[in-house]
């Protein structure tokens, strides 16, 4: 399993979302609470829009543990942006520690990150590939199931088609997304449930669900928040802030104490946009 | 492009292959002599058996270039077989240098390790795929062309079955393989050529093929040796020699100045058998 | 602070000590259960003699975390030996991970490792320096207490010089070492005290302290064994005993439940020579 | 040896200056022209300025080659800076390949950088390090002779206080600096010359040598360039110019074949100040 975080709202430095929280993602790469193993030290990642330079997200990722990777700190003081996703992992197995496989993963405009897995994945791997389009079968470079659940959902956004509301045809694609690879695994796999936690952004939009479908199990952990994540007073001090706009974050834990933070209903997802409430809703329906 | 060598023959030390030959691999990592680009810089594996402890063999991989790498320098001091292959690897785009796209890489007891590409491989890549059992599928962790021509020969290695001449079996299995791959680029691709230098052991013989369906241009450079890597002297006082037999060596360049080094003719292949002479043949038929 | 385990006895595959005992090195880079904070994952370091190849021991280190590194997993399946020390990190920056600060050092046939730290160390770092001989100062590549405190070891180790017992150079060696630097620290640094859990051996011998000069804590948890790791029976059927010389093991925790475990008494060491019961006295005298 | 780039001047996104460039640094790490040896592929390291958010300078650095590194890639397409340090490194030896010893080294708002070597520097190691003050001392975290020059440059710089211009005081303690390094090295190295092409700067000003005390062989290839490094009216276009300011480089090779790259004189160095001419003086007089 894994731990992530998104943000989306005024520019911010990755430190005041990534360091210095109580709970930070990074705390959670050592000490995470709500999953039985508290450890998420198998590589990590981070992606950011510079939309001012181009429409194609950085990204930064390392097999090294989050916690003390000095380019990662180093980083972190000095970039600011205001789209952000940010991944620390725990692989399933050590065999697949390598920086193709860290989170998160890249389509043209869009990230995406999870946390959780495609059940059977084995199983299925190549009845997901099959069905997916020479575009997103060439977007694969390592061998995880989450980069191979994002085929899938490279492939709806590829159907998708450009007209319309970004955020709905993001939403629209990882619902669809979601229904194949679970069709896939009743038929090709066991009776192995999937976890998809699952977070696509294209830097002013985002999608982040909460689901599985165990019957036994309730899904990852997930919240949304929407306020100010430091003192508006603090913020205005800084020059990394100057919107009104409040911050929308979506992540496995709570980052911060405060009241803020909403738990995802089973298997909702929430649907971001820039300077706009969050909404959420049934992942399937 | 790449470089790399195999070693059958007496247990030695990795040094007395990888290190200490005047053209030896580590110097090829940098000073490549047959290839217009001298550097080999893009990351590196050796493969070893120690049947002693087990049939599987053992893969050391880094990301980072041979010549700098103190563990590797540790381990050559240190770690003694009597079947080795290495590769040094020059990465044709950046963004695939990651451990999991090292040589060799490993199928139960086999190794196998490339030089040269798949032509046309991007539009290739989902064909070759389609074709393999899942049991090769499943062996494919990263996205070079060498991983998934290997999934090909996977797939005629397990169709080949255990009975019989297990040196015959590889070679078959490989020449096979070859046929299937070309002839899928010729199908699917475009008129991009490949350039298919191949090693395949499995501890106690090994394949080799200097191969391309180019018109233009002959096959990479490859070279065999039958003989003494050291003088004979010198080897009875180490501890590491103690048989009698002559060492096997395949070679992308010669690794010393000796007359032992027999060029392997265009789109030929030599099959090495323990204690055995090699015997030379045509990859196609 | 870190974890360490050190073995003396008949070859054994690395495998058979640091993966498969119930509570491993491994397992303790992830879950230690004698130290307050239970993660060791800044890069860890095995070191092992290969006295048939030759004197001066070879050093695998990595910066990414034990339990995840493939190579390390390869390399524990096939080589053995006779004397392994081998270390997991738990740095007190992120600044000072790299291959340079990790565990064991090496100084011609000597292997060092520790798990504490030196009190003050920022303020006696160079009082220490200045202390050495030339051949101890340039053996120091990086930044941590241990390879500083291991110059001073190294000084004494070469005052000691080659006359009489090996085992007892040593001892003598470390037992001047700690009174120096805790007289060092006592006289330019504060009143933080120092850990010196610190093992030392050059193949054939060993000395493993548990020591601190904390007026309110105990030295860090060490145990010692003697006897057989796994079944006689199950010893006699692999090809890498073949001994019947027991195994001496000091390690930080015990790795299986057994009693043949001890407790090492506070500010006490043990002297380790093959084929001989282990000898408990104190650092001090 | 190595290669480096400073950059002083407008913002520009670090891909303009160590990507596009016909013969930028990343070309110099695989292709440098004015070395023997053509090849710094030892690790690397960026450096840049983020004044609004911070006066510490960011560094990046990797011991994996430039020309692969995917995360540097990514950097350089979404992060801009007015004060730029970039280096390739070909280490000496193997053994010192790890990140603390990439360039460049940072010092409170100060970045440094070199390329050449202390003479002997072995034997003056130490003497090196008695000569600097604490603080000094302390910021010394690796082995490389660039990092204990640095040191002593530190020291230098501490001496100069904070009165007055900040170009003369770091063109003086660099001037210092060297005459006591080569003194250093007078008295208790042999004749080994040192090579000293050493760039500084604070984020507003920088200061670079092209230095040695050899005999026999000239300093190594040093340049720097005033202007535009891109034609006027495609800066326009792009958000990272603004400023109508020229761009002040120093390379060790020239980046582009225009006429604006001037040699700088043997035993010389150039002061630069942002807006300001840059200004070339004798190292030592």
């Amino acid at each position: 399993m894994c731990r992530f975080t998104l943000y989306l709202g005024p520019p911010i430095r990755l430190d005041s979302l990534l360091m210095e929280p109580d709970h930070s993602l990074i705390r959670q790469s050592t000490n995470s609470l709500e999953r039985d193993e508290p450890l998420n030290g198998d590589g990590f990642g981070v992606g950011w829009y510079a939309t001012h330079f181009t429409r194609e997200p950085a990204v930064f990722r390392s097999i090294t543990p989050a916690w003390n990777n000095r380019n990662l700190h180093n980083l972190c003081r000095v970039v600011a942006s205001d789209c952000i996703l940010a991944h620390v992992r725990a692989a399933t197995q050590f065999s697949g520690v390598n920086e193709a496989n860290c989170h998160p993963f890249r389509f043209r405009q869009h990230l995406f990150m999870h946390n959780g897995d495609v059940g059977s994945f084995r199983a299925v791997r190549r009845r997901m590939m099959e069905t997916v389009c020479d575009e997103a079968f060439s977007n694969v470079y390592g061998s995880t199931d989450t980069e191979h659940f994002f085929a899938v959902l490279i492939d709806e956004l590829i159907r998708g088609g450009h007209e319309g509301d970004a955020a709905e045809i993001m939403a629209g694609a990882l619902r669809k997304a979601i229904i194949r690879v679970v069709d896939l695994v009743a038929r090709y796999g066991g009776a192995e449930p999937s976890y998809l936690n699952c977070a696509l952004s294209d830097g002013e939009n985002a999608v982040v669900s909460r689901f599985t479908d165990s019957k036994e199990h309730p899904p990852e952990s997930l919240y949304y928040f929407v306020g100010d994540l430091y003192p508006r007073a603090e913020i205005e001090e800084t020059r990394e802030a100057g919107a009104d706009t409040p911050a929308l974050i979506v992540s496995s834990e709570r980052l911060t104490p405060g009241p803020e933070w909403q738990k995802i209903p089973d298997n909702h997802m929430v649907v971001l946009r820039r300077n706009l409430p969050p909404e959420v809703r049934p992942c399937l329906d």
